[in-house]
């Protein structure tokens, strides 16, 4: 782990600085998988599958006999846990609504916005061991609650042409419409084209390999709305006096064990606090099952020693992390201040695994500094709002003739024109 | 103008489809312009200044002097006019704040959302003869409202290096921090990833010619966040026995007018109507200065007569107008059931030209058929939204199984373990 004592703010850029990834000849290849999608449909799905997941597939869609078998295979107790993280993200994203009144900017001209669901999204869900079904459960409750009417889900399918019942039993439970069998960049294409069996989408959601990342940019460039721009998961954690060494150390190897690129990075008040973790991380690491790639991943963090609170804060705000932990004594004053960060865990006993399961708040983070511009998934991602204006003659008397000047001196005589011929009529 | 009647359902996508524009050999030019700013810093934008602006600049920021000098440049009457519109768009984008309260989602588990503004963003204003100020109200506006820390504007010098004095004054006006003499993509470049002067920013938002597009979808690709993507400005009206031909006739020009891509569409109950408003729009051309551009945009126009109510709102739905004027009698229902749109216009006395100004409602709205997943700029624009989550001693207790149980079905054995070391000390 590389340790920095009391950096000068001149040094934050580079010392926070995320490794850079080499993307231009990914994306060729990734171009002509879309293209093979786009020319050939259905028929460069199945053939991708052999290609890619080894399974040669009779269908695209997953039935409804697979869906009603995952029910049996997934245990009471999961279904259980999945069903409080069901109702703790549904109850937090539809306090999201937003209520919108007609405003009278002066009088006689009314404006209002209303919120309608994006028409069609797609999810996307990678395969892997590990079923991500709690990623169904972030993307597709919200798009539930906004009232999306088409919601569409595509996972790389097993060896034996499965999904993992977990993923099916989440989806089925959320209300996810259809289910394909469709992995990697050939998922994304397809939402984003559609062909025989998928239906085109508008938005496409979710986390995936470098490939799905590449697809879901190059889609974008073409019009279909994506969540965000993807990058390794990453975590911050501000600690001093009244925090815990191993529940730090828990918490940096809960993101570490992500992948090798992941970052943890601590801020805390002395050396004494970080000396304490580190022999924590020590204990912890020897029994964690992924501690290969996790122990990689901690060997290329970095902890700072900062015992000032500003320059602490400074630090955050300059790396926008996507999860940031506070173990801080006045940490609502910190909270307040911190301007950039996707989600934001208070005190000792929030770690960062409730929020990825279960608070209730979103686990589809800004990541790799785009916290500094982009918010994570809720159900703002789901919605369009239109405005909607109404003008009474009282109000085109008054603001119309402004109007006039304006246009003409933009020097659009028609725009002016359309107002013109309207007060002559009044 | 083509003229299609009572056409089938199936043939909405052909109908309704907009002209592609290829933009693969424009984006190999612009990417090399953005290498050079990228490189060369102010040197290129001096040089680029030079070569496309036909202008040798001593300075790329704009002087305190030229902004003083600007305001008595400006009349007194449009000054007036831009600060109603000023007035107008500021209350209603400040009616987009959102005041997020705590959700207790279960006992113990508070989660809650605080907005924080995009700390950096930067405003592209195109030049040419009209100077488009209200785009400066539209973009800037909302930016200051929001709270932003740094907004710079870019907009091409004239040939004599100066920047209209109406976009200085609206500029000034609302409060943008800095103004760059600064035009066409080596502008975008110039904010995605700063120069000596200009200060790199962390969202790009306005709109341009096709240079500065190519500009903001690429460095939109390496992270920096844009408002959305662009495409030529559109109107479609619905109209019925309640509307007025002039007025139909008047709102088309003033989109025609905008350029010869512009898409002005009519969807009229019955013969009669299209009949009468093509008579007013033979007359009303006749004496439209840009009756060049105008009429050229006219002639690729798309009329649709269709009485039925129900198709005509799958006809809007299916084209996602940027601009929807609704001179209907049953409007309040048709507009509930408007799913994608930008901003809808009700009524007669409703034109365009008030929302494109001063009604208050923004501007810059989603076209090319990107109202199915893009909202236009708000307040929404400039802000992000933080979750923040806080777990008691009880709420902990709760929940803590829950996520160690799915956790472990994910094999995050780390997740896990950051929830039971916590849920042994309680």
């Amino acid at each position: 782990m590389k340790k920095i004592i009391t950096p000068d703010a001149s040094s934050y850029s580079e010392l926070l600085k995320r490794p850079v990834f080499e993307t231009k000849s990914l994306n060729d290849k990734v171009q002509e998988i879309i293209n093979q999608v786009i020319e050939q449909g259905d028929d460069a799905l199945f053939e991708l599958a052999k290609k890619f997941d080894k399974v040669s597939l009779s269908s695209l869609v997953v039935s409804e006999q697979e869906i009603e078998e995952s029910l049996n295979l997934v245990s009471d107790e999961l279904k259980s846990a999945i069903q409080t993280a069901h109702h703790n993200i549904k109850t937090f994203h539809e306090s999201q609504r937003e209520i919108s009144k007609p405003i009278e900017t002066q009088t006689g001209v009314l404006c209002w916005r209303k919120s309608t669901a994006i028409q069609k999204v797609g999810l996307y869900i990678p395969g892997g061991t590990a079923p991500l079904f709690s990623t169904v459960l972030m993307l597709a409750t919200p798009a539930k609650i906004a009232g999306c009417q088409e919601i569409i889900l595509c996972s790389p399918p097993n060896k034996e042409g499965k999904i993992h019942p977990a993923i099916l039993y989440a989806a089925q439970l959320v209300g996810v419409h259809k289910i394909f069998k469709i992995g990697g960049s050939q998922a994304i294409a397809a939402m984003a084209h559609g062909t025989q069996s998928v239906p085109k989408v508008y938005k496409i959601l979710g986390p995936g390999n470098q490939f799905v990342t590449a697809a879901k940019m190059l889609v974008q460039q073409n019009g279909t709305a994506i969540d965000m721009p993807a990058g390794p998961s990453e975590v911050m954690i501000v600690a001093d006096e009244s925090s815990k060494a191993s529940y730090i150390a828990a918490d940096m190897l809960a993101q570490a064990e992500h992948g090798v690129d992941s970052q943890a990075v601590l801020v805390c008040s002395n050396q004494k606090i970080l000396d304490s973790v580190e022999e924590e991380l020590e204990k912890q690491l020897a029994v964690l099952p992924r501690k290969e790639i996790a122990s990689q991943s901690i060997q290329h963090s970095l902890s700072i020693v900062e015992p000032d609170r500003n320059k602490q804060l400074e630090i955050v705000n300059h790396y926008a992390p996507e999860h940031l932990i506070l173990s801080i004594e006045d940490v609502e004053e910190f909270t307040d201040k911190v301007v950039n960060a996707g989600s934001i865990f208070i005190g000792n006993l929030t770690p960062e695994s409730l929020g990825d399961y279960a608070s209730g708040t979103n686990h589809t983070l800004p990541t790799n500094g785009f916290a500094t511009a982009y918010s994570g998934v809720s159900l703002d991602t789901f919605v369009k709002k239109i405005t909607i204006q109404k003008v009474t003659k009282e109000g085109l008397k008054k603001l119309g003739p402004q109007v006039e000047i304006m246009a003409e001196a933009e020097e659009l005589i028609a725009h002016k024109n359309a107002v013109s011929i309207r007060l002559k009529d009044i």
